[in-house]
């Protein structure tokens, strides 16, 4: 017996499983995780914390994860308490709350492709249909025409990513402002790559007071460096938070997951110290791969997507041979690269150096 | 603005969230957690384990979780190896998956009431139908009706819950049989409970080799009293897990989790040690409720069904007054106990001598 035997939903057939391929080379640029490790301060605080509460892992965790809550809350500023805060198991199964709220079979959810991949895949696996609009050119996104594809097909969720993924730049608030204007349902602005953008980029957050449909999602796998952690979370008006109660399932977020988010939050100041290594390494990965004659998205991001190579297959192989694993992801002739600590930025820049 | 305010799915209006009361109270006997915190050389063993892997936290988890997988499999036993066993965050997860592979839209999934009442939210939960059968008198499954309402209802998941929650009986492996026999599509046997289950007691694991679809889910938050963790899995046929890869949102399990839960399985004899003393316990509290003129539901779990009452939250409340806090679920009449310690349980016996 094999797969196609088994009574599967009819619109799984034929698909395979999402992922990058996880490949054990020297110089790992391809999921976009923080390349700096957590501190020894911080690890010794994480094992006391754990050890503390060991003695009741016996017993289900918080289920509203209110201490953590507020944390986040904290964190994000804007005035934002606890009530207005919901985190699960990483923003994909926050993503998949809003859906299952708000979404469904009859429903329909939009974004602007080229993005997060994910996005549809969370849609469909819902029941929810999939719209795709078409971002410019340039991967930007004109307000005019995105107002206009919202009121086309009326969705009752619009994704938007800010800074987009794979193309890296961060939305303008104009434009975020139009889409939610334009929109009937739930507008998402998914900003797991908030705390990378250029200076001056104002975050969605600042339009929550006016928008009671808007939701802000954020991760700790990025900027936080806590990819393995799984900490997904959203800011948004307090009654869009009961409405993901209905549809969370029961004591979903772990004893250990709250209290590794929480330690995380705690030594932000070291976690967050990266971030400004990380912008100055992408700045300057951008720079050179320009004066190499290649185009280049500008980035809000910890990546860069670059081409254009009508064989980018033969780009992305020649680089793995190189020991450097990178992504081939997005648009056609485009190939993503995570932002590395300087050392694995220098083994890029000479794996690309043999590859062109 | 309010939640009804916001364009949530039709079918979540009016709906309140699901789950216990988390009250205070000095004896908590709601949520059959086990009483036995981990033991000290668990939890510096975690603590230790915590402290090495922490270092690679900036990184995404095993996607796989394969050593974990492996660890489950040799737990299990029956010959089973990983690539028969599944892993997410509690059962509740493990359902859900498994209703996004095979149930949806346009489907149905199908259980046998009083059961547990999580498999109609979860189902519901992603837009499948849920069909409601209906137990004997005495809560047990017949197997002729039972298959005759498989038929009758073609439905695309049945569930079956054994030891049945929260009536406490395991179901005979004739009774699974039938309704495999019956059923078109796949069968969940959910053994959240199955090492409390009473000598001679056959997992439904002894009829995978011949059941391509079925399923039989575990947990490790009781037995394993790490209900903290949120690990919950399955054994089914290789095919099986491959289905549930197309629907797992990526790295859906994180390090910490899969850590901790390979931890608890090294230190499986503690913890499972405290499986036979709350057997005694069980077994000791259905004759003391027995003798008091009850009637109570023949348990293999770590909790037991009592009745009946005409006004039950009278009881529930009764005990609550007295520090001890019960589940007020199931069938109307009846309330549930979980397990405790045996001060936990001196304590609710001496309250319900002063309740009754």
């Amino acid at each position: 017996m094999n797969l196609d035997d088994l009574p599967i939903r009819d619109d799984l057939r034929g698909k395979t499983p999402y992922g990058a391929p996880q490949i054990d080379v020297p110089v790992r640029l391809n999921t976009n995780e923080n390349p700096y490790p957590p501190s020894p301060e911080l690890v010794a605080d994480l094992a006391a914390e754990v050890a503390a509460g060991a003695a009741t892992l016996n017993r289900y965790p918080d289920r509203d994860a209110l201490a953590l809550r507020a944390d986040l809350a904290a964190y994000l500023g804007h005035g934002l308490t606890s009530d207005q805060v919901w985190a699960a198991n990483g923003s994909n199964e926050v993503l998949q709350q809003i859906l299952q709220a708000f979404g469904g079979h009859g429903r329909s959810a939009m974004g602007f492709e080229p993005s997060y991949s994910m996005h549809p895949i969370i849609t469909t696996g819902t029941n929810t249909a999939w719209v795709r609009a078409a971002r410019e050119e340039d991967f930007s996104l004109d307000p005019g025409r995105a107002a206009a594809a919202i009121e086309e097909h009326d969705p009752d969720v619009v994704f938007l990513t800010s800074p987009n993924n794979p193309t890296g730049t961060a939305q303008p608030l104009e434009t975020i402002k139009a889409v939610l204007a334009a929109a009937r349902g739930m507008v998402v602005v998914d900003e797991a790559y908030a705390e990378f953008a250029r200076e001056g980029t104002p975050s969605a957050l600042t339009l929550l007071p006016e928008h009671p449909r808007l939701i802000v999602t954020r991760t700790m796998s990025k900027a936080f460096a806590m990819a393995g952690t799984r900490l997904g979370y959203l800011a948004a008006h307090p009654a869009v938070v009961q409405a993901l109660l209905l549809v969370r399932l029961p004591y979903h977020l772990s004893t250990l997951t709250q209290t590794a988010a929480r330690v995380a939050l705690r030594h932000r100041e070291d976690l967050l110290g990266t971030v400004a290594a990380l912008r100055a390494e992408r700045d300057a990965t951008v720079a050179w791969l320009r004066d190499k004659g290649l185009t280049v998205a500008d980035s809000d991001a910890n990546f860069v997507l670059f081409g254009r190579f009508p064989d980018r297959r033969r780009v992305w192989e020649g680089l793995l041979e190189h020991g450097v694993l990178i992504r081939e992801v997005g648009p056609p002739e485009w190939l993503r690269v995570s932002i590395g600590t300087g050392e694995e930025m220098a083994a890029f820049r000479a794996a690309m150096e043999e590859v062109l």
